[in-house]
């Protein structure tokens, strides 16, 4: 059986421009995703995440103020990585209902791949202080809007048949978020096949005649 | 807006047979369920539930062992209950599509109004001790046999064309499963109405004729 390890979160970062944290930095983040993901937020100290990353606590605040401030970085980085992905399969190359298809096949693979972080980033949101929060809130209406027009450029071409646009954009993007919370590294799928009959799935479920 | 407040735990026992647990218990199975959902788990000590209770970690003691029997019997519960609504709802009435369009009607509304117990059974799942975690997987496995059951008997009937009924079977149950972590008091859709919006997406997404 093909296991699928769980991206480390500091896969995230390279891929952002501007990335000049240090490599304490991101052995913090790692460490904080795993506890967060262990434990959850509440019940996860800076000295557990501190002593993962094989630092003292006050090694831990030369780079970050809080626990808070972790969950915070974690957080928003899952969500522009995400809205990122989202962005560039909707504006790919074929018609709406190819470009659906390219989207949940990456947006799905991601949730498998990425599951640590997602977990983290999808059940911890009520632990985020409050700009955080606001921060993370405006990419997941992003990532819902452009979920939301793909569906309707799909409509307007004919290609796809849908009641409620709101609705179905939901079911796109919670498929493709539960990923997260049952893809182990015992599945059988590999995420890119995963990923494939999901697409497959979606399309029928926005009335694509495939 | 109409505003639908979570289901309270106490909700779940009325219709399992033999119940006669004193009303303490109850108190404790609530005040345990919303303080897991709230700061999960492991942050939450067996004095949270008691003072949220009303009582004494003494006399939580004189009901329940451990909070780790307290998750127990919530996870139990609640997946017992939810394998119930399963099973009544594929052996009822109809076609294969009519009663997967109740199944997953039942099921997504349920999500929806028991979404605090929801979050806790789907969410803590490896907190479970081991003897509870085997209950609970087998009560799992006999959900999504279920379901997979009835896409198959479908599929037989040419009512529905599926390409992998486990991973179509995953993702039934994994669009109801989320409502719990997405919906809340202030979401527009009721769970009625989410519930038969989802029925039409499923039975689309299985290759149903509409």
């Amino acid at each position: 059986m093909t296991r699928t390890p769980s991206t480390p979160i500091a896969d995230l970062w390279p891929t952002l421009p501007g990335d000049a944290r240090p490599e304490a930095a991101h052995r913090l983040l790692q460490a904080a995703v795993a506890s967060f993901a262990e434990r959850g937020f509440h019940a996860t100290t800076t000295r557990d995440i501190a002593t993962a990353a094989g630092m003292s606590p006050a090694a831990l605040y030369i780079h970050y103020q809080s626990k808070a401030a972790l969950l915070a970085e974690i957080s928003q980085a899952g969500h522009a990585a995400t809205l990122a992905l989202v962005c560039r399969a909707a504006a790919g190359e074929g018609d709406p209902a190819q470009r659906m298809r390219g989207l949940v096949e990456q947006f799905t693979a991601w949730h498998a791949r990425a599951r640590t972080v997602g977990r983290v980033v999808n059940y911890e949101l009520h632990a985020l202080p409050e700009d955080a929060y606001a921060v993370v809130a405006a990419l997941r209406l992003d990532i819902e809007r452009e979920v939301s027009a793909l569906i309707e450029a799909g409509v307007a071409a004919g290609a796809f048949q849908v009641a409620e646009v709101r609705t179905a954009a939901r079911a796109v993007t919670s498929l493709g978020i539960d990923v997260s919370r049952w893809y182990t590294d015992r599945s059988t799928e590999t995420p890119e096949e995963l990923g494939r009959r999901y697409g497959e799935l979606v399309l029928r479920m926005l009335g694509a005649e495939l």
